[in-house]
């Protein structure tokens, strides 16, 4: 039924020195032909027109039937990316730039149902509850796709809430969350999520230092009581869950922990994040000077590298303190037996990228124009040489030429790096507003086109974090680049003083022209802009890019069984089928199993009384694709939406008398609107 | 500095039959020499080798670059969207399809800071609470821009919750909601929100019926104690609010009332509105028969046509009874002063749409494959001349025959209908999954070309409802519409089971080929399909399109003064600026003023004690445009958007003590991670 196209033909063209040639004949046979190059068709016209009316460039034309995908095509990637302070995470299809779903995560979001009313969804909001206090919105900032040898698999989805120090799990076979447990050390994060190369672990790592379990402590003890971390949470993959008992976290200096990457490959058992405010600033009130200011005096960070394995051992071998039960490897623990070392970074950066091969850590130093690589094999020379020397709090800091292997000069405040099938990398540049491209070294290019910057594109404006396709894996694709810009100012219509960010897209299929030199300016040479997205629900920071066929072969279409609970991700031997309708009361207690149907509920109605106790299941017994149900309880801040064989329960009291009539808010069928019943709560 | 083109010269073209001749000219003309047709371009390629290799028909290739926006490039119109279940407003840019705002309305949304912790905006929540019950969702369902002598003015935009039967007003100056109010008769509504031509009035019109003020009756008491209603909301336009102290609702008997439109022009004054469940049905547990059965077991169910001007008078002349104070014009005194008339029309209808000039009214039954089309005129000449039969509650019942103009057979299962500047009628028509045009009689369309079914264009899958450009005012634009479909079945890769919604854009720019045929099948007959764009964050049941020229007029790209406060749309004069910041204790109460700039807060360091009062204004005194701060306080669910110049107020107890880092969630500058501060909590 249906009619999806395979993998775009023209990404599989042959190299484009081939196509210059040919470009001409085919514009020829093509084009000046009837119905090849825009020949009249009765009732759209000539499209040579609108390119001529409109005055779109070639390369315009390009760009937009590059993006353009006709009715029923689908994409060929989906990105993940967070919502940013709206909580949820974005799910939007590539090249085209389609939101596919805006999945709720930390936020409620009624239209799927998600936190109004469900009592296993609301145990989800719960375990995530700050000290009791209910925390429902969060500041989602770095999503991480599970890996199996370090690579994509599409089967579960994990994003950190930088406002809370939270992470979430959210399973693609529905694209729901199941999860969200709260970091028993600190109240922030931001160095996370991102996975181990079999997700043994997701990574959380931390940001503005708190006390341990972010007990008060005044600024002025800062140095002693303040302290950073990095949290390793164990996936149970069996379960597709976190297992909070099997998990442990680092105690660091109280140094912003920023973002983290994992070893690949070569590198694979380490675990690599940056840092600013080595510093140690308190801000204006406390020091004098502002946070911005003290954090940027020093002329370096550290990027902290961290021995996983090790670290394990430790853990399982109990070398632990604990707070509020969570278990912690002593600073101290660390040192003495080799888990962690820093290297000096540029200052204030943002990003710790490693290479496909796991050869290099990539570091952008926010107020150095280089991006700064690591050698792998030099960091491990240099510990086994014990080439260092103690910081402040006695970790061991590497030495800096020891295990440099190159710099690149690439702009004005680089942040973040990702990767291509082709040994490039690119960088985002947040305020020369480009993103560069530049050659890696050895394995991936030798001699003159190692290590040079090698394209400029400019982008609107201010990008903060790039996501290539698979860009971060062990084998990237290619082909896409999104630059996240945070600011939009003139690109779009503005809707208010709260303007969207803009996420472009970015053609980078076509090699560099010129791969020996270093471009200056911004000549993007090769790359191509190819569409600007508005995106006006989010913030998003980070993103993932994953091949869609991946997640196609995981997707539930619909549920699997009629009475399918997704909470548990098995069928619910109670949960109500066609023919076992009821209502059953038991004392203050009225239990209700209800099916929905196009266009009925049945029972369509429910007699209580005020005061009781209401357990009302609720399935979908429809298993067309597509038919969804939903369920809106006036009054009561009750609305479900039931995916085909799906079973809710919702449980409230009847705190007020009156007529409610409950309905249905899918438009399911032509007789939708008289898919309603009525809920009548007697005084 | 913005470069954003005029309107397109491509919409101004000359009428198809002379491009039909140049069409040639300009394909030889422009494809075969370099640069024209897809020359080469070096680095993307030629087009042509795209549209060959992606194996593009013609057409696909005009739609993609009909819908192609260059970066920059602004969106022609903007569509309000209903959010559906989601609570919320989408504003969609036409033709990209490139969602420009996701507007918070019923349910907080933390992106925008709407919900979470500013106290105006808790105020606006409350204000929509049922009975005490904190409803934090909505069920959006009619968004209505406001009109002036009934024209869109871009100034304000309705939208009720079909769920808890409420209304929100957004002011466009900044796109966010500032009121919400809870109809006190009814706790659903459907038929709603619609406004007079000058919008002295918002309409809501209910839908499944219950007691006034929904109190409880048991359903065997439907006939004597349910009601149905419609709710004319008075709009004070200089105060941008809705004046509830200015509202009064109608008793009307226990049909579903479903949608309303107001007269125009020649009608104004008047309001249509059209109803299902004539039939009294009470469900299957109740009657025997399920809803969906019993509520279109009768053949005709009734248009409801109400004097407005005459309501009005009863109003102000006190004959009116009172629920919760609100007052309500009783069914009996509705019949005897003349205000309320039926007229039958084909069973379960769903749309009551006024033509641009106000002659006829266009319903549609969705069991019956016509559109019925009533003269005003007629309808006026049936009152006068009493021209009726009294339904079961006296209500006067139009002779159908007497009133009715026209019927066009249109297809299975019509729905709503739109207008354009041509004489053009659109129909959505759901089981069919098709958009029927059909054109209009006198003075729109004479003799042969009147009430003519012109194109039927297929649409995947189950239109809802429809929207034309400007297609529900005095002066419509036709260029384009949009098909809300409700399935999207297999359009888009498949994000979980729950599948988003297919809003398809259309083409209605092109006059039919033969204007004066039915045509049969599925002949768009000059209607083209441009896009189809997935919505995967709700479930918009009904849009608006206006000319963005009008919107861009009244928008606040920034606030106007530093210390605009967005509640008051005034300066706030006790607001945090520049020099005056500062922290005041009076006894248990702290109270703070603090500027936001990029990259700080000043103060950056707050302490209170455990238990103590907070009461926290922050003004973000950065008046550059996008220069928006965000503000997140950990642990205590608190999140802000401070647009340039805007000052918000925050207001909660310190129960928990500790260090709470506080920082900015808007990726404001390269040291955004520094702006930050710590707020700590002494025991």
């Amino acid at each position: 039924m249906r009619r999806r196209s395979a993998t775009p033909l023209w990404r599989n063209r042959p190299i484009m020195a081939v196509l210059v040639v040919t470009a001409v004949i085919a514009l020829v046979a093509a084009a000046c032909t009837p119905g090849g190059g825009g020949g009249d068709n009765g009732a759209t016209g000539s499209y040579v027109d609108i390119i001529n009316e409109r005055g779109f460039t070639d390369e315009q034309v390009a760009a937009a039937l590059k993006t353009y995908l006709p009715s029923g095509e689908w994409d060929e990637y989906v990105m993940f990316a967070s919502g940013g302070h709206s909580g949820q995470v974005i799910a939007i299809g590539i090249p085209s730039m389609r939101i596919l779903k805006n999945i709720g995560v930390f936020t409620p979001e009624p239209w799927q149902g998600w936190g109004y009313g469900n009592v296993e969804q609301q145990a989800v909001f719960d375990a995530g509850n700050v000290r009791g206090n209910e925390i429902r919105w969060g500041d989602t900032h770095h999503p991480a796709l599970s890996e199996t040898e370090g690579d994509y698999d599409g089967k579960l989805l994990f994003i950190n809430d930088k406002a809370n120090a939270r992470v979430a799990l959210i399973d693609l076979r529905d694209w729901e969350t199941k999860q969200i447990v709260k970091n028993p050390v600190s109240i922030v994060d931001h160095g996370g999520t991102f996975v181990t190369p079999n997700t043994e672990y997701v990574i959380e790592g931390g940001q503005y230092a708190n006390p341990l379990g972010w007990d008060y402590a005044p600024l002025e003890e800062y140095e002693a009581k303040y302290r950073g971390m990095v949290t390793f949470w164990k996936v149970d993959r069996d379960k597709a869950r976190i297992d909070e008992s099997r998990s442990f976290a680092l105690e660091l200096p109280p140094y912003w922990q920023d973002l983290c990457d994992s070893g690949k490959k070569v590198s694979e058992g380490w675990i690599f994040c940056n840092s600013f405010n080595v510093e140690m600033a308190r801000g204006k009130v406390t020091d004098g000077a502002d946070f911005e200011a003290g954090a940027s005096a020093g002329e370096n960070d550290y990027l902290h590298v961290i021995d996983l394995k090790k670290a394990e051992a430790l853990y399982e071998a109990g070398k632990t303190t604990e707070v509020d039960g969570f278990p912690i490897i002593p600073l101290q623990t660390l040192i003495d037996e080799g888990v962690l070392y820093f290297i000096p970074e540029p200052k204030s950066p943002h990003g710790a990228d490693v290479t496909p091969g796991g050869e290099y850590i990539v570091v952008s130093g926010k107020l150095d124009p280089h991006v700064t690589i690591y050698s792998f094999d030099k960091i491990q020379k240099a510990i086994a040489d014990k080439n260092w020397e103690p910081d402040r709090y006695g970790v061991p800091v590497l030495d800096f030429d020891a295990v440099k292997e190159a710099q690149v000069e690439v702009g004005l405040g680089p942040l973040h790096t990702q990767f291509d099938d082709k040994g490039y990398a690119y960088t985002s540049i947040f305020l020369d507003s480009v993103v560069s491209r530049w050659s890696l070294g050895p394995p991936y290019k030798e001699g003159d086109e190692a290590w040079k910057l090698v394209g400029r594109i400019p982008i609107n404006y201010n990008v903060g974090h790039i996501a290539a396709a698979e860009g971060d894996t062990v084998s990237p694709d290619g082909n896409y680049l999104v630059s996240l810009n945070k600011w939009s100012i003139d690109r779009f219509l503005p809707p208010g003083p709260l303007l969207p960010q803009n996420l472009q897209l970015i053609d980078i299929d076509q090699p560099p022209i010129n791969p020996t030199v270093d471009v200056g300016g911004t000549d993007p040479n090769g790359m191509q802009l190819l569409y600007d997205m508005p995106l006006a629900l989010g913030e998003p920071h980070y993103a993932q890019i994953i091949k869609a066929d991946k997640l196609e072969a995981n997707t539930f279409e619909i549920y699997p069984e009629i009475g399918w609970d997704p909470a548990k991700m098995a069928v619910d031997p109670d949960a109500p089928v066609a023919g076992n309708e009821r209502v059953e009361r038991n004392g203050n207690t009225v239990e209700i199993w209800m099916t929905a149907i196009r266009s009925h509920y049945t029972p369509d109605r429910i007699d209580v009384k005020k005061g009781d106790h209401v357990i009302w299941h609720i399935t979908n017994i429809d298993l067309s694709k597509d038919a969804t149900h939903g369920f809106a309880l006036p009054g009561y801040n009750v609305t479900l939406s039931l995916e085909p064989g799906e079973t809710t329960t919702i449980e409230f009291d009847a705190t007020e008398s009156g007529t409610f009539p409950f309905y249905c808010t899918e438009f399911c069928s032509a007789l939708h609107l008289e898919m309603a019943g009525y809920f009548l709560v007697e005084p």
